[in-house]
């Protein structure tokens, strides 16, 4: 029998770090992945998905064990730009005091660094599979949609799924994720008729109808929440005109609105109650609706108390549930399985010097080894 | 005693079409209009006034005779620019068929000749004044602005003044304008503070407080019309918002409004409405107005019965008096003495093949001269 692999978490997290996986991700950062998961007994298959605008993109999917309780865990090796202004530099990760630093420290190369350490601390038990894909960060199109279906075609649907963003806030294990927000933008556009200021008559102004839409728009009241959501709220983003000419009446006139609800509405309904709130005041209205994602939630039960269990016993902390924030690929998963999120503290995400504590990294590890043992054992 | 001088109005006006004098014109066209006034026993004064941005602009102020009843006649040879798609050149100026074509054909360099031909063939008694102006098209901060301090320096206050602006509509002779509204713009910014959608508690969208404020604008009845005048009248003219992040509640919204008066109203007062109506909906909003032109009627009386007689004799059409339409440079010449406009057809002004017909041309000559016959009869 061969002797215990070990992964140092720190070490595999300043390995990927290293790697330049702006998103989307490419080659090295799988490379470094996938090098650390083979030795742990994990099936690695690694696909392109999509063509352009959206596409291609990489992912990378990892199963351990054939048969018992299935766990999947969910993350993305892609980064967001690192902007300037660092202090050093975003791709050269560095320990300076207590903190790891480097773009994606924390949004979540750490996280899942910390989940393959985990991975190879506790017995070989149920099945694990690991769902990584490049492009979380971008449009998402052939990213973890193209991983579910893979799954499907594989047989592999999990019976719980933890998804690794960064959901702490103020320190590690004080929130966990059970839901998100749906998202939706809709795109307003009003004809009317040019025409000169002064004869008004001969012209059709567009604006005044796009204004009452938009007062209506403004004035309606979605939800008032719910047990485990804050009410859905809408948000006027956009107007244009692009009028310069001050004695000319313009052609048309634009908005864009975008809402985040919750699971009492879905994106189509929330879209046809804007087209008819809009056509009211506007009837040659063009309505256009893109629906980001669905709202989910994963009822606090089985999975919840697991993650918070497992939390509690290296923290002390007993997790808040929470559906705060903007979306993540967990709104894919949810088709799949019941589906939360836990990881490290999200204050330096997507910011400068985005850097990790290495005790909270020491105890991600611990944490997600509570839950891996709970989740699979027989 | 010299023989009599005359003046070929179609000649004269071809000679001023051919001087390509987009707005603030220059020295060439001047240059025609002063060789063409001189032999008449006109003095004539050509200054340039103001300073960039809106300077330098050239003037020409003309007078002949010192005493007795004065007549003004106002008017400009700077033209706006010609556009793509003449069907010859703009400025070569050709006649085909009935028509002489040319950029100013009809605003106005065509009225301009048929004034100079007019004053050739009445005899010179009272006062004569030529108030000409290189700049009513552009900015006009510079031009009958400055003619008229320029008069007033030189005691040259007449005792009525005629517009050779193109009023007429369906045929020569069927409108003379005794007033214009005013005009004023305002432009509206209403501060907030940007963030992401999903969290607005954290942000402050303006766009609602703009909406509200426009729809109260745009509620508003500024008034009924009176007698003279149609009703004032309100449109907003641009919104922008200028945010392209679907995700983004945007920093502030800004909008522009054109408020089209009559003289019922100030300027001044309107801005102070706008002002207080925004400032009710969106109390921290920036609102800054500029007013283009106060509202002025000159009511019917000598002025217009003597310009409507003369139009009568020639025509045989008694000419609807109106108010319609945009600004012109009556609105300064208001200040000196009763103003009243009347020229050629204004259906090509402004557009592709302007052009006027040879006998509107000729009829006009006859009508101004009947108009400066009886204005500066003693």
């Amino acid at each position: 029998m061969a002797p215990p692999v070990t992964v140092d978490a720190i070490d595999l997290a300043r390995r990927l770090l290293a790697c330049e996986s702006v998103t989307p991700a490419h080659g090295p950062v799988f490379d470094v992945l996938e090098a650390a998961l083979v030795p742990l007994g994990f099936h690695v298959e690694r696909f392109v998905a999509g063509e352009a605008p959206d596409g291609p993109v990489e992912n990378l999917l990892a199963t351990r064990g054939a048969a018992g309780p299935h766990l999947a865990f969910a993350g993305h090796v892609d980064v967001v730009p690192p902007g300037e202004g660092w202090t050093g530099d975003a791709f050269v990760p560095e320990v300076r005091g207590d903190l790891l630093y480097g773009r994606g420290a924390v949004d979540m190369k750490g996280a899942i660094a910390a989940f393959v350490a985990a991975a190879a601390q506790v017995p070989a038990t149920g099945r694990l599979t690991l769902v990584i894909t490049g492009d979380e960060e971008g449009p998402a199109t052939f990213g973890t949609v193209a991983l579910i279906e893979r799954m499907r075609a594989r047989g592999l649907v999990p019976d719980l799924c933890l998804v690794g963003e960064p959901t702490s806030v103020a320190v590690l294990g004080d929130m966990v994720k059970i839901g998100r927000r749906g998202s939706v933008n809709v795109w307003i556009d009003v004809p009317g008729r040019q025409g000169h200021v002064a004869y008004p008559h001969l012209a059709d102004n567009p604006v005044p109808r796009l204004v009452a839409a938009l007062a209506a728009l403004d004035a309606l009241v979605l939800d008032e929440g719910t047990d485990w959501f804050q009410p859905s709220n809408l948000e006027i983003t956009d107007i244009a005109v692009g009028n310069p000419a001050t004695n000319v009446i313009p052609a048309r006139a634009a908005a864009r609105v975008s809402i985040r609800f919750n699971d009492r509405h879905s994106g189509e309904s929330l879209a046809t109650l804007v087209k008819e709130t809009v056509r009211a005041h506007a009837p040659g209205a063009i309505v256009t609706a893109r629906v980001s994602g669905e709202a989910f939630l994963t009822p606090p039960g089985h999975l919840s108390a697991l993650v918070c269990a497992a939390v509690e016993e290296v923290t002390g902390r007993v997790p808040e549930l929470s559906t705060t924030g903007g979306t993540s690929d967990a709104r894919f998963l949810r088709a799949l399985c019941p589906v939360v999120e836990f990881g490290l503290t999200n204050a330096t995400m997507h910011k400068l010097d985005e850097a990790v504590a290495l005790e909270d990294l020491a105890a991600l590890v611990r944490i997600y080894a509570g839950v891996v043992r709970r989740a699979t054992a027989g």
